[in-house]
């Protein structure tokens, strides 16, 4: 490992807060490039100050350098066109920072972006406190403003935000043509302050309003239990993101399960959107012997590094490891490396589909390319970039668990007919009413529903969905939502640990 | 105007063509700005071929105009990170083009475009020929290829695209992440053969799918036409697009009308996006007298200039301009100035709101920036960007105008409810059958109404919309829509003539 100190230190700072802060899905690889990158930077500060002081054969050799990058003379024009003729004053700064961001845009990789100086500042000063936000990970898929997962217990989880939600407006300003960093910084905020935003969710026609009470995002990232079942103990651990110190939290919670005789293992990794590299090794060296890779890790040019760990023997106990859509990145090398190498069983439903690890570039001012370096493989070598991996125990959790906040402004009623009545039905078809059909048509049999459902609430029977229903059948849900009993998937996992 | 012969040939050839191409909106402006470029274009071959035989002095003034562009120095330092590092091969062409575009994103100007060498000699080597396409005039809004207005009497007219359609697909693949030129020659074709676009349609939830036969899309930009009411005689002239013939064809045309007799004229620029600056001004210089500026132009720096005709009297008869939300650019040029300058009224609905000017800027390489130098402002001084023109007498087509084309699998029936059932329900409320609702809902006055129709198109009376019962309707609305008698808008115009 190459790297000088001070670099180290900013990567890692950086990737717990990238981890937790609710901006970032990827893995950090502490390897290569960025030794040519301070080279690069060098290189630059030599050109732009000294060159009155090289000698005419280096003054040539530079020269020789400036025609190798002859192609960014037509940046270079394109620059001055724009910046004398545009119709409005350009930010000569801004340019730059667009002409970076294009650069990175060709890539057509959504986990190539650039930071800005202040974007980055900003980032470094929360690094010291406990972090203060809505506390969802996010991500840019189309330009879009992406939700790839709300963090545990946040906020943005109670608040009911959802996998691929697109945020549209922040406190009712767009945030069309923010990059993501700055609109993460307009979304974040101090602890108590209130949020709304207003969101667009795949399948509702109608944007969403939300309204999120900042809170502290809590940084630990292991979360254990225990559940038994036919008298036999299974230990549950949950891992919520992986950063600095996840792997030292994962040995000592699975010491003490073992130490307490459990019989087997539930690792769950639903809703962990990944983090750093060397965090899910760690954790994959306690599981998988020193006969199969752990990961493989491959170049541009096709050169494959592979990870072993030094374990002579597999866990005397069952595992399942537990995933969904939200599980991205290192969790998809935790699932797949315990699934292939392991052999155990995957619990839930298709993985995110993330393959590639970036690594946090410094500019030397401040600011910060994170670029894609390498394809991350299975142990056999498969490739899961955009196609996930499937479960080999596929389970859903019930479906009112993908309804949405109810929003109404007048009743729904008898007759009507929009996605937000679609919304009801499936909240009353959660509750154990049947609505007669879950198209956003209110029949008579959803009429019917609501009735049953406001006499069981104890409010007015009127057969319409106001304000007060509403709340009442959110209330309901969030109730069942909770329910140990109703997380299907969980159950599962334990089920097939004892099989 | 200090352009040299090659510019002006080559501004003037793409004009016409991006005109007609169905790929530009916006109005070419032939002063200022291109000395400037071509001086910044040569600058850059001594750079990068004759340093060698610069004097010292020569070359000590050199590194002080790139200290002056030290800031893109950082552009130099990502492109060597990312080309050396990133996980695949990268096109250093592309990081270029790439760099060029992120700097014209920047601006948040959907005006100001790049268009590579590539795209630029394909527009030029069919200059010479008719243009055959799909006949679109399309543009980047949102990042989305989204259609401003067919061209009148093109494939694309008939097959019922409509303004702020989005294309998603062109035959099957995704337009994402190609930019607008990209994404017009993946539409463009030879005529006769078939292109199948997937678009997405403003309250619409589904994508579409339209299939067009490409033809040749006509270059004229004027059609004559005369109506008579009450005994009097009306002129009317369309002009589809401000063209390099744009302006002698107007005033042939005009002076025909004039000597047959018209008493009043009607000038049509609906669905007319834009063209060229000069062309505009030579049509209003017929109407507009000396004692008002025809259009003014402000610089960056809020300098004004005011073009003036040497007419000294107003035409002797009544005029109306009927303009819509298809009508940009050089069109509202028209539209405002034959408002506020001529006291003529604006019959239609709200204009699109183009109050831009771009140039063409050559890069010495076949490829362009098209940037936006200047803001057009109308005759009393308003800057209508964005904002669109409101016409002094509103009129809308009928509903059936905005219907969508028919798309059907599996025949709708009777408490159906999605989307294109409401699209259905327009289209009988359109040919005069009550649906009861048009909300999506098929309800038994749907039903009622699908039977009606059946009966006077005489075919099978099922009360189900099939494949055939789509067809007929869908045609029964194309023959409404042509009548001469449905266009309210003309009507009104030729009213408003004579009041």
């Amino acid at each position: 490992m190459n790297l000088k100190p001070r670099y180290v230190a900013l990567l890692m700072a950086l990737a717990v807060l990238l981890g937790a802060a609710g901006s970032y899905i990827g893995i950090e690889y502490f390897a290569g490039g960025v030794q040519e990158e301070s080279q690069s930077d060098q290189y630059a500060d030599k050109n732009a100050e000294n060159f009155g002081s090289l000698s005419e054969e280096e003054q040539k050799e530079f020269l020789k350098d400036m025609s190798g990058n002859a192609d960014l003379k037509k940046v270079e024009q394109a620059y001055n066109v724009i910046q004398e003729n545009y119709v409005e004053e350009v930010d000569k700064k801004n340019l730059v920072e667009g002409a970076i961001q294009g650069m990175l845009d060709t890539l057509e990789d959504p986990y190539s972006v650039y930071m800005d100086k202040e974007t980055m500042e900003q980032f470094n000063q929360s690094i010291e406190s406990t972090f203060q936000g809505i506390g969802a990970e996010v991500s840019m898929v189309n330009d879009k403003v992406t939700i790839v997962a709300p963090i545990k217990g946040s906020p943005a989880e109670k608040a009911g935000l959802k996998p691929n939600d697109q945020i549209l407006k922040v406190d009712g300003e767009s945030v069309e043509g923010l990059d993501l960093y700055e609109a993460v910084l307009e979304i974040r905020g101090e602890k108590g302050t209130e949020v709304t935003l207003e969101i667009d969710r795949p399948g509702v026609s109608d944007p969403l309003n939300i309204n999120i009470t900042r809170d502290d995002i809590p940084l630990e990232t292991v979360y254990t239990d225990t559940k038994t079942i036919d008298g036999k103990k299974a230990g549950i651990i949950e891992i919520t993101s992986f950063s600095e110190k996840t792997s030292d939290e994962f040995h000592e919670a699975l010491k003490k399960l073992e130490d307490d005789g459990m019989e087997g293992l539930v690792i769950d990794v639903r809703g962990n959107p990944g983090g750093l590299f060397t965090d899910v090794q760690e954790i994959l060296k306690e599981f998988i012997p020193d006969d199969q890779p752990i990961v493989q890790v491959e170049d541009r040019s096709g050169e494959k590094s592979r990870y072993f760990s030094e374990t002579k023997e597999k866990k005397p106990y069952p595992i399942t490891v537990l995933m969904d859509e939200g599980s991205a990145s290192a969790s998809e090398i935790l699932a797949a490396t315990m699934q292939e190498a392991g052999g155990y069983d995957l619990v839930g439903t298709k993985s995110f589909g993330k393959g590639t690890v970036q690594q946090a570039i410094p500019m030397g001012d401040g600011s910060t390319i994170k670029l894609t370096l390498y394809k991350w493989l299975t142990p056999e070598g498969n490739w899961i970039h955009e196609k996930g991996i499937q479960p080999t125990v596929k389970v859903k959790q019930p479906s009112y668990f993908y309804t949405n906040p109810v929003d109404i402004e007048d009743p729904f009623k008898y007759n009507d007919n929009h996605e937000k009545v679609k919304n009801i039905q499936q909240l009353l078809k959660g509750l154990g009413h049947d609505p007669g059909r879950t198209d956003g048509y209110y029949s008579k049999e959803t009429e019917a529903a609501v009735e049953a459902f406001q006499k069981e609430a104890d409010i007015p029977v009127t057969g319409e969905v106001d304000e007060e229903t509403g709340g009442k059948l959110e209330e309901a849900i969030i109730t069942e939502v909770r329910k140990e009993e109703n997380d299907r998937q969980m159950q599962k996992a334990v089920e097939v640990l004892f099989q």
